[in-house]
């Protein structure tokens, strides 16, 4: 139901400290996994998605649109309709009594639509449709690193409603923010640590000793390496690292984006061929903006399969159980054929 | 499916050092909710459930049984049959080739059956009942906090499958853990440093400044107070705090097991009325054992319904986002008749 007045702010719990965003507005988000089964399968059609090629006026206009070999075209990036955050914030005068215990919710919110056609997830794409996805992905950040406004981007997809996806058409977001969140803030800090007291990345120590212990390897080649995390949230949560040294996914080459395409196709293969239907995050931590070449932080992908709830005990502790280790989650990943 | 020699183990990020528990057992679990809707009807039948009177036989033996006004039990203690922890860890010697990246899970995970009855929500027992379950939690923390080796009790509840619950009889559930996790220490530490500051429990300052500002107020009584949290991660979280500073449940008087589960029973009535079907988790924070007097933390339940999913955002930044205001929340929950 649509409120009046929505309320729309970034607010910190009281106690610790924790970011919230209040986004009212969100709560009119379409949602193609409210309908029942039986009429499921119309949201999907061309006629019904706001994604698809044709309905273009039922997104806001595009800040950016790239050509494909085929249609008009294949990525088209537009705002988030529903935003997280927004650089015109509503003016605090506009809130009607006592204040709230919030400030604007600055940053901006993006959706890459990943293609024109009703496709569900990048397997469906060519290689070269994925890489021209990636590349898209790294120009939206290299855009909003010259902000002044911004210290950090983020950029994620989330596939299936247990991922909370409300929208099937494959598609990512990139929210962009004024400040460091607490998740990158922590990686930071421990890159930052072990740097000064050993003189390399964390990140390409972990590198090595995944190489060299080889139990939670799932795939790789020349420029990729994709290993289940040793202390894996979920089951098969998966990290892809570069090989070489990188603090910002800015540093994409068009090579690195055809190898990481390829390398992202085949794990999210091996993960259809073990969990079906298979729901999952993907997210990109990569340096805050002006950190580009900083020697403690090295940019990767976390994928996260959605597979089991979180429940109390994860909620009480910020730990984390997870039903099924990590080295035998690689090996099933390794032995799809 | 189950695995040969399963993985027990507590893991450490090699990043952030993030604590998660590898408890493979756990995937045998027996799942109400996997079954399709027809016939999950079958399994809320005292035949096929192992926590309804008549199915002992089903559990592990009791660790402490209470009796009730009618049958043999109303509320049984049991130790969970698919542990995360244990203090009867396997050994390292068990584990063949080289050493996984753990140690052994310590700790100890009971279940309270709430009542011999098929019961879904705390709303189905008597208000006498429910406080004799909240003493009968009382008396494990007590228990366990005598124990050398444990640090932190963690008494929690998962209603439904969206919030993780694996069994629809009502239960709950408790964590003995031999070091304070990250939750609880980051409320610690924001408590010691708020009372060096101004001499005051946070907590109690924040009561304080709810009573007064009132808009997020849901429920009360003469000992206790229901408000939606200012910054709440989901719609409709909501915490309850005793009006007096206390910093253990262990200090729960016979009397206030009564008002609270009065006011436990209101403010879940009151969310049922709201969301439809009610999940949630019910999350006891609660100071670590040897800190029952302590002046910087005063124990309280926070409440979190499961409306909405976590997605990549919230993975990779540790912000929410929640798509209504805590004070529009508040205004509908004091509205149910």
């Amino acid at each position: 139901m649509p409120n009046e007045n929505p309320i729309f702010e970034l607010r910190t719990d009281p106690i610790v400290g924790r970011r919230v965003l209040i986004a009212e507005d969100r709560a009119g988000r379409p949602n193609d996994f409210l309908a029942p089964e039986a009429s499921r399968e119309d949201a999907s059609t061309v006629a019904d998605c706001p994604f698809c090629a044709g309905n273009e006026s039922r997104t806001p206009e595009s800040l950016l649109e790239v050509a494909g070999e085929t249609g008009p075209w294949q990525v088209r990036v537009v705002p988030n309709k529903y935003p997280a955050v927004t650089l015109d914030p509503p003016l605090a005068s506009s809130r009607p009594g006592t204040p709230l215990p919030g400030i604007p919710p600055l940053g901006t919110h993006e959706v890459f639509i990943e293609s024109p056609r009703h496709v569900r997830d990048i397997t469906e794409l060519s290689a070269a449709e994925l890489a021209r996805v990636l590349r898209v992905h790294r120009q939206r950040l290299h855009d909003w690193s010259a902000d002044e406004r911004i210290r950090q981007v983020i950029i994620f997809k989330n596939v299936g409603n247990p991922a909370g996806a409300s929208l099937e058409h494959l598609h990512s977001q990139l929210v962009a923010l004024p400040e460091v969140p607490a998740v990158i803030a922590a990686e930071l800090q421990a890159g930052h640590e072990y740097h000064s007291a050993h003189g390399e990345c964390i990140f390409c120590a972990l590198l090595r000793d995944e190489l060299a212990d080889g139990r939670r390897l799932v795939a790789s080649n020349d420029s990729f390496v994709a290993f289940c995390a040793s202390a894996g949230r979920q089951p098969y949560e998966t990290w892809i690292l570069p090989r070489e040294h990188y603090a910002s996914f800015e540093q994409l080459t068009i090579e690195d984006s055809e190898s990481l395409a390829a390398l992202l196709q085949d794990v999210i293969g091996r993960l259809q061929a073990q969990l079906t239907p298979l729901a999952y995050n993907l997210i990109l931590h990569t340096s805050p903006t002006g950190q580009a070449d900083v020697a403690h932080y090295h940019w990767h992908f976390e994928l996260v399969p959605r597979s089991t709830q979180l429940a109390g005990f994860e909620w009480g502790t910020g730990m984390h159980i997870n039903p099924l280790a990590p080295e035998r989650a690689a090996a099933r990943l390794r032995d799809v054929a």
